[in-house]
């Protein structure tokens, strides 16, 4: 079976395609100081990208797994994945409490997706 | 191949099954502020009752990951993890301390199961 | 489909083979009070060990968590990780600061891999 490789920058695929699953690398916000509402919807824009890149959608999710630098940020975070969320077609989810790469990150998610 | 979503709630469904593989979202236990005991067996009976549903069992387990809001109930947690275990069909596993949603949350666990 | 279970222990297994994908539980160091550069280092070898032993191969890996117990030590671990990447095969990648089970860790690593 073959793997494909989705946006390969120095150190990492930004996703991975193996027997119709998509592997979704942990993305962050662009706005690395933003709100977490400002960061919480360029994380999910850039899962939405992957997924289509990956040959899957938002409908087709397994998984999202979701970091966030102070769990105090849950409700505010959850607010924006709600809107985001396609409620037909819910994935597994679990949200813990985690150090990031940057300071000022306060939200990382990965995701698992069908391509099927 | 399609995509069977479990016991859905508002925000995510808890457990997603595709292509003989069962994902099983976060779990945490209903007593929030129970001693780790109880609540490592809580989850752990949640797990059950997910595999089941998704037609999966504990002998089929392939990752369990262990997320604890303190590393020093490690120990504790491990003395429950090990009664419940099927020691013919060990998965793989790992175990790192993250605050969770709730503050009182002392373990929740994601898991990957076969379904065939 | 079969289950091919790796390198059992008393609590799981090192790495669990299922549907041409390959899980590696978390690997951490036996120099347990090690640099972060030899912690890095002897946590790969595991990977590569384990990869073999389940038929994959770090050309086929798929996704690489990485857990450190201090986010500064972000940068020591990637020097040691870039040399031993697969350039031509990079998989997804999500890093993020957890306590680990033993107080002198400094990185933990489970992984994802193709096996066919």
């Amino acid at each position: 079976m073959s793997i494909t490789r989705i946006d390969p920058s120095k150190r990492l695929s930004a996703a991975v395609r193996h027997n119709n699953t998509l592997y979704i690398a942990g993305q962050t916000a662009d706005t690395e100081a933003g709100t977490i509402e400002v960061q919480t919807g360029e994380v999910l824009a850039k899962l939405d990208d992957l997924l289509a890149k990956g040959g899957s959608s938002k409908a087709k999710l397994l998984v999202v797994n979701v970091y966030l630098s102070n769990i105090a940020d849950f409700a505010a975070m959850n607010a924006v994945y709600d809107t985001w969320l396609d409620t037909d077609n819910k994935p597994a989810r679990a949200t813990v409490e985690t150090r990031l790469a940057i300071a000022t990150l306060r939200v990382e998610m990965t995701a698992v997706a069908a391509t099927d």
